[in-house]
């Protein structure tokens, strides 16, 4: 399937906590759905430790590989927080205070109380602009394509609005979902016969267990609404021949 | 921080449904919590798209870069499941029915349902070893350092324990968590400098936010449990100057 204007982009998920299992990544989904909405594609995640070449490395990668990165993690005040340093040296630009993060968290904290943990967070490229943080002072930042996030997915889930403007999307992505009663042995071959007939809807087939059945989601993804609903027609045509019972489609 | 013995591992996630966002990966932390307990560092994940050119460049890149690579989905017997195929390709081996998978499936399907669709879960490199399936007979298999799983997490989990005696680990990843009332910028000092002090136990922090309230989790994490006792003793010592109040232990 190939958008008419494919807009690309990569995250990596920094951070130690999510490769030890510790934590769960919840970003990449937050991230993904916010991005398809602007009609902007993900096309690959990488989750890496805080290990500073690593980090520089993959962003020189991936900021030449897709239109758009978003890293998430490694930007608060503690000593594991190399993010920033490390996208300036990608970057080639000097790491130290970016002098606009620096005003708005003098003003946020209470006077005395702007310690030197704190100001670690307005260090970061000087020359990159910066992403506001409504929920807690300190801020994100991006320099050319690459967009610098918090690893706190409430954080950053109240972040990503302040982007909307400033990234150019493509067609949004659509999708519908059938949920059926079935197994996917059951439909593999009317599935690919509809996938044949309808190249430019990307079809995906996920077996999932819900209350104790077992069941299959069928997710149509296309900028398409028609060509999705044309495709949806011939999925519910094979289903009722087949006598498969409909959870929900949605 | 280094391992006496570090054993390594990557991790790739294949499938649209997580890169779409609609599907959260849980994989990624039910094996690093397992290989963790082997003794093997998870030190990279990618989540990749189901395109067969991306599955084999990405296991031909990690199977050199990592002592075990892990794939996780597109084992099933949609047109969707591309894995087994990409695998067979990566290594030059020829994809086929791999008998032993063919016989146990045959015998696990009631006489004329082991359909066409069925059948394709027999189909894989054909010198690939099984990764027996104790929840709904279709294995999983290897090649030489690379696992193929499946995506469903219940069948993962279910599958995993099979390979305990087939994977080589180091010595077991040990950990601490020290639950904090408090913020990072307060600690970041006084954590930095017992980091510095402790250079074989990498120390994590991290902000939470549970019912309404800030904290923060400090994480230690070692192959020494004495180093793991000293690094917390010290930390405990600047919690108590500070007046922090400790959530808990674990």
């Amino acid at each position: 399937m190939k958008n008419k204007k494919e807009i690309t982009a990569g995250i990596i998920i920094i951070g130690n906590e999510v490769l030890s299992g510790r934590t769960k990544d919840l970003n990449t989904s937050t991230l993904s759905i916010w991005l398809n909405s602007l009609g902007i594609n993900v096309q690959e995640v990488r989750v890496i430790p805080d290990v500073e070449k690593t980090i520089i490395n993959t962003v020189n990668e991936l900021k030449n590989k897709f239109d758009y990165v978003f890293t998430t993690g490694g930007i608060g005040p503690t000593h594991d927080d190399i993010t920033a340093e490390s996208i300036a040296k990608a970057f080639n630009i000097e790491y130290g205070f970016q002098k606009e993060a620096f005003s708005i968290l003098e003003k946020y904290y209470e006077p005395g109380q702007f310690n030197e943990g704190r100001q670690k967070m307005a260090k970061m490229p000087t020359t990159a602009k910066l992403i506001l943080n409504p929920s807690s002072g300190a801020p994100g930042f991006y320099v050319e394509n690459v967009f610098c996030l918090p690893g706190v997915p409430e954080i950053l889930k109240a972040m990503i609005g302040g982007l909307n403007n400033i990234l150019i999307g493509g067609d949004p992505i659509l999708s519908k979902t059938i949920n059926l009663r079935t197994y996917e042995s059951e439909i593999a071959k009317s599935l690919t016969d509809v996938q044949n007939n309808n190249s430019e809807v990307e079809i995906g087939s996920y077996p999932f267990f819900r209350q104790g059945k077992l069941g299959v989601s069928i997710v149509l993804r296309s900028v398409d609404q028609n060509k999705i609903d044309e495709c949806n027609s011939q999925i519910l045509e094979f289903v009722e021949k087949k006598n498969i019972e409909i959870v929900e489609i949605d």
